[in-house]
């Protein structure tokens, strides 16, 4: 189990009641726009906002004039702002979009009294999200202490909980969209008053700086494992995990699944969890769920013609999607996993393929994949987070977004290189947390895009380029074909 | 996979038809009793039989003696039979008996015409059996060429087709009985005559000397997989093998399970194969089925304290029940173990226990489960295949009935060494075939009785029995009491 140390604090009464604005003692390097005091008159000298204010103080340089620029276009509609941004130039926007992320200030938790369960349900949404409403955890985008992930995401901490709660209802009223609005739309459409109100309540209520992590919730001791139909499986709830070491086990495996960097980490060697494919921690359908893999396996696959067991299906997950060295059949981390999907599939038949095993086929394209129109694709709805480079995003140091290409993605030998499986998962998956928005000839064009890029060699490399081609990429791969003049499966780009 | 080669001899016109009486030149080295020419009316001079004569050539001595003194004493009831036994003395009996079985003479299997059909159906009564109607294999008490196995169990290959019917059709209509009757009584029920047909129509075109093997039966593409209940799940048949690697290696792990003497020897250390203890292939509910096993692990084991994968269970067997190696948990031969499992588990849900899981838990006995009267259940009921020394039978220097104790059986770690894992197993499985006949009382009696004698040492012995025993078999077990002046787990006398 990584060291981090869980800490859950639960302020309901803290001494003094501080309004926001006189909390701390902001901190800038930049000198002071003019323009800024507009700004201050809502928002406050130090931009740190208040009731349905947005704190605006820290966040991220792009994201604030990004949002200028929404205002000023009118493409975000807001009855204050539109008329404000109107008379902003680009160059005041750039100026004050430095100003104020640059404002380093710290932080008071709000001490409204807020219930045990609200707080805990607030958390679990917040953590771990509601992926059965379509809403993923606020923490996976948002970043681990939701501060934000430069450039486009955000910071949650910190913000004014009334303002997150009218973004929140917003979000949830509108239908579709463009990112990111409608990625947030997808995530809230689920969510009841409560549930905005205990994510609001609980994110009011941390200490900036805290870094979240799921907490394991206690024992359900009355969730009830039936037998259940393959062609709409349930897994169970995290509270369904039983106490006592099975459990422990099972729990350990589930962070080994969402924080494999970290958890087990020595077999990776690149950026990418077991969470990075795989929705919701292995439950989400069509998203090559761990409960229709453990009763699947052992299966025969065609790519190492033989019979793989289950072990052996995840240590081609560590060798080629995490593109490091794959734990032995019986190491812990790996008994660990299994017990996890194990439970996971709890009530499942074993070995009759369920519905939503692995990725969707779609069917081919009405036009065949094309990189360029891919790369359109890519700009508008998958570079906010894996970045316009792919590289992805980290935040302190830590993987928010995995990268899709590159040194640190997937290598050669992954499923994922395949154009017909990345078009299949991002149809079914991407944009986070919005999948099946994409039209399958989009998710098509940018997955052709997206494998088109150097990655990491094939691990079954022999030599030679054009016999690896032969032997495992004769199709559906651009492995072996030059690419804006790059060999891709060189040596020589060999990342 | 083992190196037999499975020769299925279809023999249905054969040139020449000669009389059984003449088929071959009788040897034996024994002088010729003068009670003998009363056998040869019937059985003819060498004692071939032939219609309703049975062959009492080559029988072993001690079934041809004790059916003699059955007929003599009228337990054995027969028109013919009786009178003429009731003339012969003890003295008449035993060379009788050492004559007739020790005469060695050839056998031309049957010419008559026999369909394909049904002589595929023979075999797979004999080789496999129908354990849905309560018939076990033929050749897992006859021995694998059906040649007997001294000294109680008589040969089939060579018999009569026309007395081998009508005895089966005796033993179809009585009920209960003693061993063997009992047995053959229990094996018979739920035949059918045209299985008691294909039976012996199978046998009779038997070559002498054949050594036989299950044969994997073509895949019947018919079948349907589909969700079962936990409450009574039936496994697939055979027949529903997939063609291809993967029923390959499915047909190769119930070999491994039928046969590990020989298909996984080196990983086994006394003279049990997994079927030993798992019957009708680990199919079996209320016989540790391995479907039930599939679906329980991963679980927790107070055994080891810590949660097992199904590879590390597996490996307990090799260990303590198979005194040997275990092999490693991605080690081919555990791969088609698991594969094998993992298809016989096919609709069975995931980690919800089965009915029929493990062995059956027996209410604790009226009377405490006692040695002595457990030796008289074991004579009774169990020396016939495990010998009156609890060693087993070999044929042909292959094991057919399992030591129960001694060096060549399970050891002191084995769950079967607690008195109450034993006395369930016992009940709901011995004799073999008959399973359920036993009194719970006569299980447990039985069940120490066996299990109070020596065995191999318990792999996790740390220097002193005493603290063994107070570590691993504080109660239920025998292991560190002194049982007939023998301290049962003592390196003295550890096997």
């Amino acid at each position: 189990m990584h060291a981090r140390i869980i800490i859950l604090v639960i302020i309901i009464a803290t001494a003094g009641i501080a309004p926001l604005h006189a909390a701390n003692t902001p901190v800038s390097s930049q000198k002071v726009p003019a323009k800024a005091q507009v700004c201050a008159g809502c928002h406050g000298p130090q931009g740190l906002g208040g009731g349905i204010y947005p704190r605006i103080a820290g966040q991220p340089t792009d994201y604030l004039q990004q949002q200028l620029r929404l205002f000023h276009s009118g493409a975000r509609v807001n009855d204050f702002m539109q008329p404000v941004a109107k008379g902003l130039s680009d160059k005041d926007i750039t100026e004050l979009a430095d100003y104020f992320s640059s404002i380093k200030a710290s932080y008071e938790p709000s001490t409204r009294p807020i219930s045990v369960a609200e707080l805990a349900h607030g958390r679990e949404l917040v953590t771990v999200g509601d992926w059965r409403d379509g809403a993923p955890a606020c923490m996976r985008c948002h970043g681990p202490d939701l501060t934000g992930v430069a450039p486009g995401i955000p910071a949650l901490v910190g913000q004014s909980p009334e303002y997150m709660l009218s973004r929140l209802q917003m979000f949830r009223d509108v239908n579709g969209g463009s990112l990111p609005l409608m990625v947030m739309s997808h995530a809230s459409k689920g969510m009841s008053d409560a549930d905005l109100q205990a994510v609001t309540g609980y994110i009011a209520h941390m200490k900036l700086g805290e870094h979240l992590e799921m907490v394991r919730p206690p024992q359900d001791a009355t969730y009830q494992f039936v037998p259940q139909s393959p062609d709409n499986f349930e897994p169970p709830p995290d509270s369904a995990i039983p106490t006592g070491p099975e459990g422990d086990m099972i729990w350990h495996g589930l962070q080994i699944f969402e924080d494999t960097q970290h958890e087990a980490g020595r077999y990776v060697g690149d950026n990418l969890n077991c969470s990075s494919c795989h929705m919701d921690l292995g439950r989400r359908a069509d998203s090559a769920p761990m409960w229709a893999a453990y009763v699947v396996y052992p299966k025969y696959r065609d790519k190492n013609k033989k019979v793989n067991t289950l072990e052996e299906r995840i240590q081609g997950c560590f060798r080629y999607s995490m593109n490091g060295t794959p734990p032995a059949a019986d190491n812990p981390e790996m008994v660990a996993l299994v017990t996890y999907f194990h439970w996971l599939a709890t009530g499942l038949p074993v070995g009759i393929t369920p519905k939503g095993a692995g990725y969707p086929k779609l069917a081919p394209p009405t036009h065949p994949a094309d990189i360029q129109r891919g790369a359109k694709v890519f700009a508008d709805n998958c570079a906010l987070c894996h970045g316009d480079d792919g590289q992805g995003h980290e935040s302190r140091s830590e993987m928010v977004f995995p990268p899709v290409w590159g040194p640190k993605s997937f290598n050669w030998g992954a499923g994922m290189e395949r154009i017909s499986t990345a078009a299949g998962f991002i149809q079914a998956n991407m944009p986070y947390g919005a999948g099946g928005t994409l039209s399958d000839q989009d998710a098509w064009d940018v997955a052709a895009f997206v494998v088109s890029h150097a990655r990491p060699q094939d691990p079954r490399f022999n030599g030679s380029v054009e016999e690896t081609r032969k032997q495992y990429h004769a199709q559906d791969s651009y492995y072996g074909r030059v690419i804006d003049d790059h060999l891709l499966g060189s040596p020589a780009n060999h990342q």
